[in-house]
């Protein structure tokens, strides 16, 4: 059945139910911090928060289809996944918790309602993992699929940011890198690579894990300038920089690879690992002992990678292993290169 | 220029330039409810409640080129305006006032960089008006142009809602209804009608005002039954009567069609005001005693136009002037039809 044979509200009813599985199923409870005084599908939805002193993040992320992702590499369910996952990355990076989401989806006309199903049991699988509830959102007809999430948290502490990095920080990363870029090298050229360290790899790319443990972990000690590795580790951190006013080397040899990356790519693992998105592992910076102390407390695959230096604001070097420099100004993914 | 030579960052820079104008012109001091401690430009934005209690509204809108909207008769500025009052409006049929803006823009690359700050300078225009403020989003390519806000709001009672309308209850509209409508035909059909009424029928198009001072009134005096007419009269408080489980009759004289839609469409003006989108005005049910006093505090334009019934929930049927009746369950818009 497609979504133009069942029409709007027949639509809008059948997500409805869906939603309201994935909140009896994984609701945490927030009594906390905030009730809900009215729930999806009224204008809009209405919370109270009970105590004074709470900080609520807010973020969103769009996915569209042919530019951010294509039905070969990324199954709808997996979409779903992956459009919570970057906003709560982006709440994770603040040292918060995911809490409410609205989700708007664009489709074409002939989408398939099956194909809707399973975006939404992708959505209910991370929200249940996460603590996030969708609360509301937006359908509308689009000659291009278009998936849009905006997600608030709740901050457990001061939200980190990006303009707090200072020279004689160093650098730490929560987490392996490349890993997803390679998934997606990987099914582009499947004729190429093959076998468990790819299938390694494509999962990374379909089901990123947000890092919001290690969020929890970094703001509560002490930690105040962080942001997540969505667009490729060193323009992230050139980014990073360019909001703080400094630089920064990256000791390429330091750069934790995601462990698949060399035996399906040994050529091309390093440029993967450093300028390849969609890692969604935490960046941030830190004076030495609070770095020390704070890398004792990290998962396995946590790592210190450069130094913040008093350079031209916004540019990185990365310091090759064998003693070469390339430099690695804030060039980014331009989305509408 | 296009968007294509700026750049992503370049863009996104210009655009954090033209939303920090809009702060500074118009931000109310919200410091009794909340205060920003993380604004545009981070992974996220943050702000504190400072006290407890606070009721946040959170709801999102989207409008896609060819869909919802042409630049033949949304101009960029107007598209600006009109993606935010969708969504403040919203806000209002819950008797909140506006708050925090995000802002999605999918766009084409060959977009032009004068469109996207017409665009801006629209949703500054009514964030000035409405006390909302921008502070963060996402900018991405897209093969179609779209524009999607997420908003939150603050409210000032206990929220309306759309589930309390009884039988009993006389349905109030808070001002005219068909206006939009009719600019949108007005231009669509422009050999055939022109003059200062078409006029009024564009502008009301393409600037509608969301009722909040309405929906102050509303929610002041005790109304809790409410939902804004966004997909026409007769659908919304079908929309309105399903969520209820109850019907109703609208008595199609009493309904406050544009004071210029009967000049310009002198045969259909009726069909205009009944079944004709993006009003913008607040449907609201109230006990007779009560309806009477709000009425009293409304502005003109305001009208009693029908009464909720213990008929087959869902169920609107229009009682015409010349006593025939039709019946109009909730079809509606269908955006995927």
């Amino acid at each position: 059945m497609r979504i133009s044979d069942l029409g709007e509200f027949g639509l809008v009813e059948l997500v409805q139910d869906w939603t309201r599985q994935s909140i009896r199923a994984s609701e945490p409870d927030p009594s906390a911090v905030y009730r809900t005084v009215v729930d999806n599908g009224d204008d809009g939805a209405a919370v109270t928060f009970v105590r004074a002193g709470v900080t609520e993040l807010y973020t969103t992320d769009t996915m569209v289809d042919g530019v951010h992702f294509t039905s070969e590499t990324t199954p709808w369910r997996d979409l779903g996944w992956k459009a919570i996952a970057s906003n709560v990355s982006d709440v994770a990076a603040m040292g918060g918790t995911a809490a409410l989401a609205l989700i708007t989806l664009g489709l074409p006309a002939d989408t398939r309602v099956d194909d809707v199903k399973e975006l939404y049991a992708g959505m209910t699988e991370i929200c249940c993992e996460f603590g996030a509830r969708v609360i509301g959102g937006d359908m509308v007809r689009s000659p291009v699929g278009f998936v849009t999430v905006a997600l608030t948290g709740i901050a457990t502490g001061k939200p980190m940011v990006r303009t707090t990095a200072r020279p004689g920080h160093l650098v730490g990363l929560t987490g392996s890198v490349g890993g997803s870029a390679g998934g997606l090298r990987a099914m582009l050229e499947k004729e190429a690579v093959s076998g468990s360290a790819a299938d390694q790899l494509v999962m990374t790319h379909r089901r990123p894990r947000p890092h919001v443990p290690e969020g929890q972990i970094l703001v509560a000690n002490g930690i105040d300038s962080a942001m997540d590795v969505s667009d490729g580790l060193a323009d992230d951190l050139a980014k990073l920089c360019s909001a703080s006013g400094v630089a920064a080397n990256i000791w390429a040899e330091k750069v934790p690879a995601h462990p698949a990356l060399q035996a399906v790519f040994p050529n091309d693992w390093l440029d993967l690992a450093l300028y390849g998105g969609e890692d969604y592992v935490l960046l941030f910076t830190a004076q030495p002992e609070v770095m020390s102390a704070v890398m004792g407390l990290l998962p396995d695959g946590a790592a210190v990678i450069g130094e913040i230096t008093d350079g031209t604001p916004g540019t990185v070097t990365v310091l090759e292993p064998d003693g070469t420099t390339r430099l690695r100004a804030g060039a980014g993914w331009d989305h509408f290169g």
